[in-house]
């Protein structure tokens, strides 16, 4: 262990897409834990579409990264120090400790993990935020019924793989969208989607959907809006259930743009959107995590990392998550 | 009582905003009523938004008006003839028999109106399809809570006038946009609502919603579209409720509108869209009307009619109505 932290901070606000230069790769000693906190030494470190908004200057559901702040995140590790009894030296900790390699914690904002019972870096993805996003967006906000439709988009990520096979598991047809030929053949082939289109070369996405989706569309979880979210709308049916989760399409974005008015079909189908944030769901995330490693245990439920190696990585990851070159949850392994 | 029923049928599929041309008069005798019928003699035709849709070519939640068909739309009136045991010759029923005179029902389209009650054109109104649908759009799916914000677009109409009274007497505050200072001053002065301002002559909506909403949107009825429910997005409150019962601005369109994409916000408040029917509520319609009734007889609701005169005004009724020149309820009267 050397006695250097290194961390990213942010640079400056990006203009569209982040850029390297957006980051600043600072080093300082690694810090000493006072009374009833912990040192963890980060093994993984989660990139995830969220963060995208917190490098903007407006505010949101979460305060925004200062320039010089370092960047949030989630990170799994291993305690390597400890003031705090609820915590020893060895111990594997997950929590918001942001883009660095040793973090300190009072504990508030850590979980312990149990290496025992699955890798630990799914403790950042399918047994984490993006698998409680999936699990609690699907079934609380939609309630999906046996028979019924449901289309999401980003289905080869983090949490749209994992939406399509919960509705799966639910009785439902699960169809999505993603950005490369691997993906649909991902989802379809490994994950047991019903069907999927890559978005990225299909030029009609209303006759795409309306093959896809011959009875209609019942759900619809949005992780990306824009342009495939405007196709979904004329297609759903009657009482259509729209979870908003993400609008990736939207964050990296010059200027806001522009779509179709699509309100009045809410008022034909009598349908609903709602938006919702993973950790509203907070009192219930132990019973959703259980009920998710039991899938993955009964092979119902599957998944895929992609690990980018080296800390120093972090912000080639995150952009290249942003433009989704990541099938599953990405990751950066920190050695 | 002439041998002779007038009645309008769609003669053009309208283009923009319905031009009289699009309606014909048409006269034949009047219908005689066979075993278990009865035959109404129109005293007041209503004329409301969603007539638009009806006449247009594309199927919507109920079937379109065929060329040479009678437009739809509900009428109170008197029972003249009758072969059906529930009705008896003087009793005042409502129902859906069209733009015509004289209309023919089995019964089953037909409700009973107490003339002792209420002056029966509120049948067609505040105690008819407008109310309930201002009733349970408001309270079933907004839930208004004492000290939240609710704000209604076309807040003079016959729907929009109701919601912000009983915002008021759920104990919220009410704003509204309407579209002439003559509405303004009716819904502020007459009606009780806190605030509310002139589309027709407001530039920055966002900056008179701020300013008239200073504590946030919690609640959106939303009548209109368009521009309007642009600027209310960014202002709403975590976990806010919007109502789509109407989308009157876009209606008359030539070609489909744009506007800007204001889905991430339902994340970032986790708040709810939903379009409804009043039909939806059909089984607690009793009650909503006992309640209303109730809060009409306190001086809690009141509400206006703008009566047109003599049958072969009703397409320019209509089309004004469409254009907002009506306060409260617009009907039309034959004598």
């Amino acid at each position: 262990m050397s006695d250097i932290n290194r961390k990213f901070t942010l640079a400056a606000r990006p203009v569209g897409y982040p850029k390297l230069s957006d980051f600043e790769l600072v080093t300082e000693p690694i810090p000493t834990p006072d009374d009833g906190e912990v040192l963890v030494h980060t093994n993984y470190l989660s990139v995830d579409p969220y963060m995208r908004g917190r490098m903007n200057d407006s505010a949101s559901y979460a305060p925004n990264v200062q320039i010089g702040e370092t960047m949030v995140g989630s990170v799994v590790g291993e305690v390597v120090a400890s003031k705090n009894s609820g915590f020893q030296v060895g111990d594997i900790a997950t929590g918001g400790l942001g883009w660095q390699e040793y973090g300190v914690s009072d504990g508030g904002n850590l979980r312990k993990v149990d290496p025992t019972l699955a890798p630990i870096s799914t403790s950042l993805g399918i047994l984490g935020m993006p698998g409680l996003t999936a699990y609690f967006g699907l079934l609380e906000i939609c309630n999906p019924q046996p028979g019924e439709t449901v289309f999401v988009s980003a289905a080869g990520g983090a949490v749209g793989s994992l939406v399509g096979q919960i509705a799966k598991i639910k009785g439902c047809r699960a169809v999505g969208s993603a950005g490369s030929d691997d993906k649909v053949d991902y989802v379809v082939n490994e994950l047991g989607f019903d069907a999927a289109f890559n978005y990225k070369t299909t030029e009609d996405y209303s006759a795409k959907l309306s093959e896809q989706c011959p009875d209609g569309i019942d759900v619809y979880f949005d992780n990306v809006g824009g342009a495939i979210t405007d196709a979904v709308f004329p297609l759903i049916n009657v009482k259509a259930r729209v979870s908003i989760c993400g609008q990736i399409s939207q964050y990296n974005l010059e200027s806001p743009e522009q779509g179709p008015r699509f309100l009045w079909h809410l008022i034909v189908k009598r349908a609903k959107i709602e938006g919702f944030l993973v950790f509203e769901f907070a009192d219930k995330h132990d019973d959703g995590l259980r009920q998710m490693a039991e899938w993955i245990q009964a092979g119902k439920l599957k998944y895929r990392e992609e690990v980018t190696e080296e800390f120093e990585n972090a912000p080639t990851a995150f952009i290249g998550m942003l433009k989704g070159s990541n099938i599953g949850k990405q990751l950066v392994k920190v050695t």
